[in-house]
């Protein structure tokens, strides 16, 4: 963890800009009826889950790039966590991947009671094959042909609700990369009917207060056909398997151009909106920072959320999923929570009255410059005064970089050597 | 029409090379086991129905170039599409838009009786206003925020369902164009709301034996949002209307790289499946005709219909849905319909015990390479022989330009100015 | 035009909030280093051209929605740019389209005069046919198979060359509709060589202080093909055609998920940028309000315009080019030209010392962030002031909507009645 | 290799029915004019490369499932790509990857002749790091800002024409993954610079009889910019280059909804048309099995090339280049092999005289039927008569499959690991 002085000494020197852009910003809030205070307050209340796996650098099916002081283990990557929450009190949780992060649950306890942190969902992974497996994923896995590899994906599923039990986690996000890669490779409805008839027998293991997530993904590692392909998918899915099973968005994981704030909307309206992945894209799954390629496209997410954020039972799981193939990915994470929140405080900050009016007389260039007005709102002081009084940093990659933490575990975390990818 | 004798001696010249052709073929066929005459009786209980409106010439934003002798009214149209079922064999009925197509029902019996045609499903417009008409839709019908308006726009659906009732229809497709072309320009959850509402009381009017089909599609005319924007959304409104309710197909309607035959898998899964709306294209929606871009694509959803022909309760609706802007609208027309045939047939060929075995076997290669040799068969003397025996043309687009049809139909009906599109 | 006095009073009362955001955001600034006057000037020097045509109110093929008050023909048409360039000083010219706009020249510099108005680039019409015209464009323009068409093409053109030269137009902007709607209906390569002969002609004609620019576009109005698809293709034209042949990129035209700022940055390096239709787009060429769609986007576009504005010879030309279906055209202008401003000064604001020492050291993050931090500073002062100093409206979107503009021309400007786009 | 006993005994069982089918093809492609033994010798005279790095199973970020028997070094992949030319006589020659290849040319010289294969193109690899390397391509290679680094991968090039000499190739072709994942990361234009700086060092270096090819691809392993992205980019640097500079197509490099065939004929226009790498693809570089996905995409492409093929100077380097990642790689390079040749026979039997006779009458509907005409014509007689003819196997598959090869070389080859690809 980062000392606390560095943190406090960080703040010092940016207190008074900050106390003054506050009071502007407030000012000028306060001119459209906005409070600042409870914006702060919301951003506080606001926290979005860190994937473990994306504390290590990640790579292409090209190579892989690490950087120094990659993470050995699990416990390394809670220690990322948590500087990672120290400094931005926005990431109060870790998300584990199971085989990746198996351990001993005490050991998980026990570091999370030291790093601050808790855990968000369980992702269990039947797209690579482990050393010991009895059965090769490499024709699918639930959905697979053969009876005893389903078999073997499902009890895994069975043992990761087991581990998340054992930690406090409340939900299992499933994350497949079934499909076929040529036509004709398999039968669609079948392989579907298979993959439904295998989630059941999980969600029949699933505790009474867990969720279970679907997320869909329109391709990779299947490159015809992937069968969780889109939300219809997903949502059929969610409808068959009952009340705990519900949809997970990855940003992602979309075709090209398609609405994914509609999807959002949508997914609410059926009652099977259980959460998102969140990333940033350009052309595929890029799993890049969260709010570097298209701002506007999180905001308008959050848009949404917001709008609808009193729908009886909505309870969604935020979490962060992405792949850090150049940068330090404590950094990337501390951007991307920070990209996050940013876009649910501009989205709170939405004249939600007065863009009620225009949709109803049809205004659609005073409603669109309703929202754009709130997004061109820079609430950085928001969020920086939200982590001030909560003891993080004001400038939080400022303080990281001071901090020299990553020089630091680099002493006693081994280099890690290049690599190719998959395709080698 | 066209005279018999006509496509008699336009058919005599062209019967020696066919006979030739069917029996190597069938040989060939023998050889993999299949019946080549049992593929020609399915070819021949095929039919595809074509849409009133495509017998114009269309046109795009930009501007429409008309060619000679364009039909004036639904007369002129079913005479015109009376000559492509007579040419092909494959195209039995009709498919009415109204206002386009609205006259005395009874006139259109007649003209029905005359030409050898039905009707299948209505389709209502409300995504133009009409001269006569109280509440623009500008703004959106169905799902748009004033109540009259929406009212207007279910009172003109309910009288979709009452001209079809009187000419013996028996479902309803419902495509509006309602959505937003700015962020924020719409609440993308009420406006849904609203447009279930609407559908909820066209519901309501649905006679017992008819279905009403939900079209969804990605943009265009709105560019931000659509209501009924994917086959997810489609899938909600069917579940939610009831069992009359099902959703159509449009191979245009999808974002870029979408596989749209595991929607048409999902869908039959779903027991929503209602039809389709056949055309190809390489961009957007370019109502391009069918086959003529991707015609592997359109053989693997035929391929996903015959793997799944048994499924209890299937019914499709086949449609024709296209815009000839630089052809002869009648030529395109049954260039199509054959081209649907034609990957009907071929999908029909599919070795499926191999192909299962294939499948069983995780022989990726094997099962794509038995798709692929139905694909390249050329059932051409299959399609040929269907229609020689049925009394239509061996060669349709011959035996047509050999008719002088569209010279003759020309004299009667007026030249027609091109013009700008909707942009000026 | 409007009164000064209303826009002097509606002015007043938005005085005091300027002058305090104003300083604000200077004290601000200056802690980065930045001097908002200078950034003020900047803003104050650029300008982007309307299109006559944008002035309307547009449509799709399924049909258009005019509104009140639309213009008549180019004298009404450049009363609206008056109107729009009064409001926000921000678009000093006027890019007229032949034969839409084609009046006596005299009128029109009588009218540029009243309007305080110039000319930009003339662009030509070879995508619709006239009443007058003796060869139809329904296959191809300057790309015809036919070489009367051909010709008749080139001598719009010259004609475009002739107005603009009247009214001190310097620049032709070439877009034509010529392609195919079927895989081989054309040859690819033939049509381009057709295409080539025609530019040179057209080249030829150019007078020497005048630019002609190629414009590209994916797909529309042509459905397979299109001669000029994508930028590689416009610069081998303006290689082709000489030094005073430059490209145009509109930001719409492109395929999905193209990278479009890189498309710039390669047009800069080879010499051949000449300038820009604004708009913003989701799915396709949908030509809505700049700005209302991806933001960081065009602020990317602008980024490597400021990065690279001192290249030698770079003049670039800068249009709007929307439709605007659902809007008051002068308001969507009005917005359009404040965005495009807005992103101009945003770019203006990158700390480039910074960012060149981020990227040397390829700390992708910071320089990441270096970016953003420019785009997320609301210049919405620095925009309004510099209208304010100009004499233009520091809220021109009320301004105008007090002024009762639209209510006064629908007085005498007769109703349009709505119509069907190109499909019927 | 294979047994010659085992090929003639598997062709043999299939000799009659290969007769009777070539003759019944012969004699109807005779009825349309077409010699058949004319096509038979064309599709003889067809070879395309195999790529060495083809033959192992490769994988995705994710993970890869290695198959029985993966080659071990360049000397197996050698073997297996000679056991492809011998079932085709399609695979001529093999094409290096350096370093992955990197072994004494005497060897490669000798396990040549003793396969029967030659020498296409060499292939550099800067995007990936070697153990022993000394500085890394984490932040790029040719274009990296450090020009030590750029040195490096200058002199790895020339390596490659160094070790292509002493083997006999005559071409080097460039793909780098050099780009950035975020905006403001890098500077394109100057990024572009450094690149072309390198890339005239590596020019320098080629041999008088050499050419270089300049792969552009659009993302993946950078997901924001690339530096060379699209075939604009390529054609300037093949411009600024030189007459020995080139350009290569990869099928799958391109964005969605692109029209490559119109890319092949701009890129033979400019006289930059340089070679392919053949596979295909649904969403992004999927790199799957040549004409599997959208058979008539690869068929439009040959089209363009047979209709050009007498274009002066015109000499292409036909490559394949793909993953297989569920299928026996040996399995799918022979597949793909008999897939474009496939292409290119189809392309062959176009009636081109009555193709440019209804292009120059504008009637799209025959133009497109003709060539449809000629993609539906099953040429498997064809291309297994070149084969029967070579010695080769009537069906290569079924005769690999026959001679265990791949349960041969699994005993001395050693079992390969599954692993993750570079996510972890």
């Amino acid at each position: 963890m980062i000392d606390k002085n560095l943190i406090e000494a960080e703040n010092a020197g940016r207190q008074a800009d900050l106390a003054q852009d506050y009071q502007s910003l407030g000012e000028r809030l306060a001119r459209r009826g906005v409070d600042i205070d409870a914006l702060t307050d919301r951003a506080r209340a606001f926290g979005v889950a860190v994937p473990s796996w994306g504390t290590g650098t990640g790579g292409t099916r090209f190579a892989r790039f690490p950087g120094l002081g990659e993470p050995r283990g699990i416990m390394d990557k809670m220690d990322d966590c948590g500087v990672i929450h120290q400094l931005t009190d926005a990431t109060p949780s870790v998300s584990l991947h199971i085989p990746w992060d198996k351990t001993d649950p005490a050991l998980l306890l026990e570091k999370a009671e030291e790093t601050g942190l808790g855990f968000d969902a369980m992702n269990s992974n039947t797209f690579q094959d482990q050393p010991d497996q009895a059965y090769s994923y490499k024709f699918g896995s639930l959905s697979h042909t053969d009876a005893a590899t389903r078999q073997q994906a499902v009890e895994h599923n069975l043992e990761c609700i087991e581990i998340g039990q054992a930690i406090g986690s409340k939900a299992l996000t499933v994350w497949i990369g079934d499909g076929s890669n040529f036509p004709g490779q398999t039968s669609l409805s079948r392989q579907f009917d298979r993959y439904l008839d295998s989630m059941k027998q999980v969600y029949a293991g699933l505790p009474e207060d867990w969720r279970i997530f679907s997320e869909h993904k329109i391709y990779e590692p299947a490159f015809y056909s992937t069968v969780v392909q889109d939300w219809g998918t997903s949502l059929m899915i969610a409808q068959e398997l009952g009340d705990k099973a519900q949809c997970l968005v990855d940003l992602g994981h979309h075709a090209p151009n398609v609405n994914i704030e509609m999807i959002v909307a949508r997914l609410i309206r059926a009652g099977k909106l259980g959460g998102f992945h969140f990333n940033d894209s350009k052309y595929g799954d890029d799993d890049l920072d969260s709010g570097t390629i298209e701002p506007f496209r999180l905001f308008l997410v959050f848009n949404e959320l917001v709008e609808l954020e009193d729908t009886p039972g909505l309870n969604l799981a935020h979490m962060i999923d992405q792949s850090h193939n150049v940068t330090d990915p404590i950094e990337s994470l501390i951007v991307s929570a920070c990209e996050i929140q940013r876009a649910y405080v501009q989205a709170s900050l939405v004249d939600r009255t007065a863009l009620e009016g225009y949709r109803q007389d049809n205004d659609a260039l005073m409603a669109a410059a309703t929202l754009r007005a709130a997004f061109r709102t820079d609430v950085e002081p928001i969020l920086a005064m939200a982590r001030a009084r909560a003891g993080a940093a004001i400038d939080p990659i400022a303080a990281y970089r001071a901090s020299g933490y990553r020089a630091h575990v680099a002493q006693t975390r081994p280099r890690v050597a290049s690599g190719g990818g998959g395709i080698v």
